[in-house]
Parts: C-alpha cells; sequence; structure tokens
C-alpha cells in the first residue's frame, strides 16, 4: 500500500459516516500550548546536585543492559565502558549523546488537523495505558475485551479534551497475547483519527506496529514524519532489558518516537527518598534516551518519568500521593535542561472506585503534570486501583477534567476588555454584572462548562435524583457510545491494514502467556 | 479576670481530661513552614497593568462605604476625596496607607505550642466557615445547630493536620443569632486551645468576641498582640457595608486581626474575565485593608480572596473550578507586592456529596490556595454544596488532604542521604531497596501515611466491604468524636467567660432573624 499514490487512497471509503476530510471540523483542540510558566520548585544549586549524583551512578555504579549485544556495542563503539552486560559513562558523556535529539516534534494523525506538537509549551492528553481489567458501575470489575479496547478509542475519539487515542488503553485479553498488537493497532487506526502508541512487548510487534503505520501513511511520509509512538520502560533499578532496548531501537530506526519511561516505586525500584529516586530516574531516563541517538541520530524521543510511592505499612504500590507530585517538578526542570519534551505522571489513583478519593489522587497527580511541564500525559483518562483497572466512569470525569485543564492553562489574559475598565464605569459601585454589555460580550467563553459536575440548588439535585458524579458519568460514557461515528477511511487503506493483520495472525500458533 | 495573676489560672482545671501545660507534644505542627516557591504564573508587565486599572477603579470610579460615617470621615481626613459615601483615592494613596501593615505576625493560641505564624513562608489550615447547614452520610442534610458546631471544634482540635480552630464552623441556628457568637466563641475557647476567629455581624458582636478573648489571655496581652481573627466581606461589587467596616475597625482598634475578603463570582459581583475580577479584588481588599491602619496603624491585617465563577447557563455560583484557581495565583503575587499576609481558596466545591466531583473540585481549588502561596487557608475542610453544607465526611477527607499538603510543602529535600549514593552502591543495578540499609534508615519518614486512602489489593478491599472513601470518612469522623479529649482550662477563666455569657445573653431579648 505505501506505493499506492496518496489520491488512489481517497476514492472509496469503508465504515463510518463521516468522511475523513481536512476541513471538516474537529470538536476540540488539536492540543494545548500552555499560556501559564511551568512550576519550578528547585534551585540551582540543588538541580546541580542532583544531576552530578545522575551523573556518579552511571560512572560509578552503571546500568545493566540484558539481551542485547548490539545496544552493548552501540554503547562501546561510542566510548562508553562495557563490561560483560554493565555499562557505565564518564560524566557528561550521556548528556553529550542526547544533543542530537529534537526537542519539539510533531506527532501527525490520519486527520492532518488532529496532528500534535510535542514538546515546548504543548501539552498532549492521552488515555490511561496498560490496564488488565475494565471496570463499570453495571458490572463491577472484569477482564478487558478487546470490546472494551475498542469502547475506550471511541471514547477518548468522541471526547473532544482527549488529544490522542493512547495505546493499550486497556489489554484485550480475549485476544491471544502475541496477536493482541495487531487488533489494537488496527483498533486506533480504524476507529479514531487521532495519533496513536504501538506496542512495545517485542521487538517484531513494534515493527509491526510501524509497518502498519506504513500502510497507513505511506512508507516515505513515515521515514520522514512521526506518526506511532512507543511507550518503553526501564526494569528500575539501573537495568534494561533486551525486550525494551530493542523496542525502543525499532521505533527510533523507524524515525519514530519512543517514551523512555523509569517506573520507580521509591523504597522498591530505587530509593525511598525523593532525590535519590530522581536521580536515578535521570540516569536510566538519560541511557533510555541516548539509546536512540545512537540508532538513529536525530529521531525523535521523549523524557518520560512515572515516580511514584508506597505504603510503608503494606508494601503495595500508592499513586496521586504529595512526594511523587512534588518530584515530578524536579523532573520536569530536569527534562528542560536536557531539551527534551516530557512525559509525566497522570490521572493516577489506588482508589477501587471512581470516589472522592480516585479523584483527590487524580487531581493532585494531574495537576502535577501539568505545573511540571508535561508535553504528552499519558494516563490522563480512566486510572484507576493503581493501573490494575480502566474505569469507564473515570475515563469520562477525567477527561472532563482535562477539560478544565484547557482553561486553566490557559492562564489569566491581560487586555482592554479583559481588565474591564469600561464595565467598571457601567456597573457603579453596589450594582450588578449579570446583564452588563461586558457580561453579554464575554459570557459565552469567560468558564469552563462541566458536563459532569453538579451545581444546581440543592433542590433541583435532589429532584434530578440526587446523583454522585460517578452516576453522572455512568450516563456520560453510555451517551457517548450510542453517539459514536467513526471517522472515514478509504477501503483500500482498510483492507490493506486488514490483510496485514490477517497475514501476520495466520503466520503464528496462539500464545496466551 | 483581665487582672488576675497568670498563676491563679493555673490553680484549678475544668472539664478537660488534660492539663494545659505548655510541654506537653502536641499531636501535630503547629502551622507549616513551606519549603517550595510559590507559583507566580503573571509576568510583571501583566501585574503592572493590573495593579494601574485597580488604581484607576479607586481614582476614576471608587467605591461606597455605606452607614458608617466615622470610617468616611477616617478617609477624608488621610487625604481622599469623599463624596457622599462615595470614596475616590488618588493613584498611590491607598499602597501608602499600607505601608504600616505588618508583613508577619502570630495570633496566639491559649496553647502557646499552637500560636500560629502568619505571614511569610508559613501557612495555617483553618476549617470551612458559614455553613447553614451540617451534613453526613447517616442524617443526611439538615440545619446545624449548637452541637454540631461543637462536633467540628472537637474535630480540629483532634486532627493533627488542621492548625486553627476556625471561626463559624457551622451556623448554630438553634441558638438566637443575636446570641450565636457568644456561644461559638466560648466553645473555640473551651473544646479547643487552637487560635479561633471571632464574630463580625455587628460592632457589638466583634467586641463581645474580643472581650471574651481578654477574658481568656488578659487584657495586656491582648492589646499587644494577635488572639483573635475578624473574617470581614466586602459587599462586592466596590461597596463597603458599615456592619463591615465597623467590624473591621473594631477589631483593629483592639490590635486584633481582620482578614479583608470580597466574594467576586465573575458575571455577577465583578466582572466576567478573570482579569477585571482580580482588579476589582484588588482595590476592594486594598481599602479594606487601609481601614484597618487607619484605625491603627500597624495592627495585623491579611488580605483575603474569594475568587469565584458561575454557571452561565444558571447562575449558579461555581467552586473549585478552573479560572479562579488560576486567577487567585495572580492574587497571591498582588498580595506579594504588597507585603501583606494572604488568605486564600479552600478546599472548595458545588457537589452535594463527598464525591468524585467534590474531591476533584476541592483539590483543585486547596493546591491553588497552596501554589498561589497563602498564609491562612480558611475553608480547608468540610466544604459542600457551595458552602451550604458543612459535611462530617469531607471534613476528615479534606483534612487528611491537608495532611499530604504538609509533605508537599516540605518539597525535595536535597542532602547527602536523600540523594542516597551509598545507596546505590549497596543496591546493585536489578536489586530492591525493600531491606536496604537506606530504606530501613528512612522509611518511617518518608510517605505520608493518609487515614482515608484505600491502597490495599482488590480483594483486601472486597474483604474489608468494598467501601468508598466517604464511607471510611464517616467511621473515622464519629471515632474522632468518641476518643475526643477536652484540654484542661483552669476554673476561673471558664467560670468568667461562662459569666460573661451568660450576663450578655440575659441583657437581650432573643433574635431569630
Amino acid at each position: 500500500m505505501a506505493t499506492e499514490a496518496p489520491e488512489h487512497k481517497k476514492h472509496r471509503r469503508a465504515g463510518g459516516r463521516e468522511r475523513r476530510d481536512p476541513k471538516a471540523k474537529i470538536n476540540g483542540p488539536a492540543y494545548i500550548s500552555r499560556n501559564i510558566p511551568t512550576y519550578d520548585v528547585m534551585g540551582e544549586e540543588n538541580l546541580l546536585k542532583i544531576e552530578a549524583t545522575a551523573e556518579r551512578i552511571l560512572a560509578e555504579v552503571g546500568l545493566d543492559i540484558r539481551d542485547d549485544d548490539e545496544c552493548l556495542a552501540m554503547f562501546k563503539k561510542a566510548g562508553a565502558k562495557v563490561d560483560g552486560m554493565r555499562v557505565t559513562f564518564e560524566p557528561g558523556h550521556v548528556r553529550e549523546i542526547l544533543k542530537t535529539a529534537p526537542r519539539e516534534f510533531t506527532q501527525h494523525a490520519r486527520n492532518p488537523q488532529r496532528s500534535v506538537q510535542i514538546g515546548g509549551k504543548n501539552v498532549v492528553f492521552a488515555p490511561s495505558y496498560g490496564s488488565p481489567f475494565v471496570m463499570d458501575l453495571d458490572r463491577g470489575r472484569r477482564y478487558g475485551t478487546l470490546e472494551d479496547f475498542q469502547n475506550f478509542i471511541k471514547m477518548a475519539y468522541a471526547c473532544p479534551w482527549l488529544h490522542h487515542s493512547g495505546g493499550t488503553v486497556c489489554e484485550p485479553t480475549d485476544v491471544p497475547v502475541n496477536k493482541r498488537h495487531l487488533d489494537m493497532v488496527y483498533a486506533h487506526m480504524r476507529y479514531s483519527d487521532k495519533a496513536y502508541m504501538g506496542s512495545i512487548t517485542s521487538e517484531e510487534r513494534a515493527e509491526d506496529s510501524i509497518e502498519m503505520s506504513r500502510i497507513l501513511f505511506g512508507k516515505d511520509f513515515v521515514d520522514q514524519n512521526c506518526v506511532i509512538l512507543g511507550n518503553v520502560n526501564v526494569n528500575s533499578p539501573l537495568l534494561w532489558d533486551g525486550t525494551m532496548t530493542k523496542s525502543a531501537r525499532a521505533y527510533a530506526r523507524a524515525n519514530q518516537a519512543a517514551v523512555i519511561v523509569p517506573f520507580i516505586l521509591g523504597g522498591a525500584m530505587g530509593p525511598v527518598t525523593n532525590a535519590g529516586a530522581i536521580a536515578q530516574a535521570h540516569a536510566e531516563t538519560m541511557v533510555g534516551c541516548a539509546i536512540t541517538q545512537l540508532e538513529r541520530p536525530g529521531a525523535p524521543v521523549i523524557y518520560g518519568n512515572f515516580l511514584s510511592s508506597m505504603s510503608l505499612r503494606s508494601g503495595s504500590p500508592t499513586f496521586g500521593t504529595p512526594e511523587p507530585a512534588i518530584g515530578s517538578m524536579v523532573i520536569g526542570q530536569l527534562a528542560r535542561r536536557l531539551n527534551l519534551p516530557l512525559r509525566c505522571a497522570g490521572s493516577f489513583t489506588t482508589s477501587k472506585l471512581p470516589d472522592g478519593q480516585a479523584m483527590q489522587e487524580s487531581v493532585m497527580s494531574m495537576l502535577s503534570a501539568i505545573h511540571c511541564g508535561a508535553n504528552f500525559i499519558l494516563h490522563s483518562a480512566g486510572f484507576l486501583d493503581g493501573l490494575l483497572s480502566m474505569s469507564y466512569e473515570k475515563f469520562m470525569m477525567d477527561a472532563d477534567f482535562c477539560g478544565a485543564l484547557h482553561s486553566y492553562l490557559g492562564g489569566v489574559v491581560v487586555d482592554d476588555n479583559t481588565l474591564a475598565m469600561d464595565a467598571f464605569k457601567e456597573v457603579t459601585p453596589g450594582g450588578h454584572y449579570l446583564g452588563s454589555a461586558h457580561t453579554m460580550a464575554n459570557y459565552t467563553t469567560a468558564f469552563y462548562d462541566s458536563s459532569i459536575s453538579d451545581n444546581t440548588p440543592f433542590e433541583s439535585w435532589v429532584e434530578a435524583g440526587s446523583t454522585d458524579s460517578a452516576t453522572r458519568a455512568n450516563t456520560r460514557w453510555k451517551t457517548a457510545l450510542a453517539d459514536y461515528e467513526a471517522p472515514g477511511m478509504d477501503v483500500a487503506t482498510d483492507d490493506a491494514l486488514q490483510d496485514y493483520v490477517n497475514r501476520k495472525k495466520a503466520s503464528m500458533t496462539d500464545q496466551w502467556y
């Protein structure tokens, strides 16, 4: 398909009632360009100490790369010291390697109006990623299926406040493990026109994801432009597994963006003290980003962060807690000092229900991502139970909060209209602004209008059934799915994608673990 | 009583099982000294424009002071232009008057270890203020009573994360309106040893509150030290009611601190655009603070803020929304430029239940107060239904979040221990930190341990009853009240306070409106 002329692709379309039309109005902004500064909580002296500790970790302790000899050879060639699978670096060496990474890049969506700009002042919201379970108020918790997976893609597509389709929005556990990625990538392409993520669970699956993107966007286009992200985890502390390095290299080789993410629960996979955990995360992330730059200098890459804490009574992971929230602010500063796009936090919680705890922890972690300057915010919607469940209701509640953040990131606009001097002269002391000319001229854009929050009088709320926000969200997701209309896709592309999926599936026996 | 020797007061004690002992360990910090900077979202140029607009409002529109001729005369004497009840000021004049106000001051508590420092880097949490209704999960919404009032004081006293007893924690609607303040102030004094607020609903009630404080602390002490706050509202837009100015002056006259708070719902009591609403709030607050400084130069005063928004579909007030959250950050910058202590936001919400909406909106507004540099945070716990209800459950949930904020405001500590270089050498790549010497040495203080959040595995959570956080909070407040032990108070002081209350009550007929 990659050799087909773009014109040819336009001739027929499949499924969706709406034709993909570059001029059609989209239902929300493609992404946010922030109008408020980042919140820099740490001073220069302490930042230098953390950076120096990261460099000492890389020089004096080093980092293991397991089962990827090519990667070890790459580092050796670049001048690192390699001893077995242990790699150590002279201070400053990794930073030097990172200089080829772009500060900002575009991830193209198949709807060009939906392409997202990652880096700089830009903020992109993507759904939660990786839960084996799904949950809703009607059916409770259960294993995720391909139908659930498709539902979350449809809901993200329909939501004006999510800019990105995400990746493994839930595990489709009814599909064999070795074939899931094909159905997942196809579903992102088919049921949404927003940008998406591909598989990283093996090099071959990463390459399948990229190959399917070549069918959708054209081979040459993909070689020159980023169209897919792969979220790659460090096996903290200080261990890179070959599965991950090979996937990261596959994305970089194809000029696609790896998101490099250590997952550190302080006290388990890193020091229990924030400063040390941050230094470790910085060391691990820098090395991961360096792998992509050695594989293909200039390939887009995202500096990721997934700092969290644990219950020191039970050893359980905790999310949305204050220490990682404030620690993430420092991570943001470190990423900016490397001129790398940043991925941070999201709507984290350990709650099992979309209740008060869930939203308290979610807002704490999401605002930390917003303030720390994160450019790509995975887990923006749906995260429940320490990432074990993807919640239909919380998805809608979180997405609504993402809407509020559009207003928040707009900051306080100061100009003659907003300063309202004329209004002060019109409405004298003790007067009322409701009917004033200034209010009339500005009210439609003044405040974010939540679709979940109830702000009616108590009596109206009782008459309407005394619902809590989770119950209202339950109604909202059902409406969103009922109203869903697929974006159009031309039949030739769709056929080619399905053909690829079917051929690959036929070539393998099912694996369930 | 003010003439009694302090020694005499110690001889007997009433009620409480615990003796007031200045050396007794208190159950939480007296207040927080923040270790993270404020979040300054607006640049110099725009701040100057907002300040200039506030000055223009004061010069070109002016502000009305209704029913307080003494206050008008004070302003006239100070050089303002007074025309009827309209006061206008030359640009810069009000700022000049404010120069006598202290940048920071101590509000003394009757337990000296509980005295709070207001201003500078300090943060003080006080419960919500002013709800006519109370609510709990068992009995639903009902009018507040004196018993509810006392309960919330007891809960705030028992809570390690609330530093202050607050003021009208709920309206005790079973007590006549003209006598409520006596029971309220007595309850703060008797059931807590934390600092508290007095009445502002009339000059006489303000003076009663102060007079009772003289009984508790001694007359001379009160003249030289702040022991009580009064929360005084502007009748926005640009109108100061005499009831409020007289109360503010009563506090200042006695060297006690007025909190000066405009309550602006953008589009109703001020412009619908943030910049204008902020300029108006700034003008109103500056004038209120100036009243205290003209009454008694050097009297402590707090620059307050209660910016909020409204639903432009229904006209209902909205709380915890993004626009006031970001606007408050600017208010913080303006207050600091005047060198005044700041009161901002709190745990706002319009939700009728302690649900997801409630905590999402609460955290949004509370973090805005934290980031904007608020020194005194009223409405930290219990706020529900746009301030119409004080919720027992939300009180516990919010207070628990105040605990989390203690860790958050501690920032990221950077030293040899927290950087953990030894730990990196002990735990090699791929190892585990759980049993490491560094974890053992640091784990008890590493992470905030929430008493409400559930972070157990799903199965344990199901076994424990599948509770949501509101249900757990319901258990917590009952335990808090059951375990409550009153702080000791010497009998002579208690008798004198009760005598004052009884004499004042006997001197008036009941008024119910």
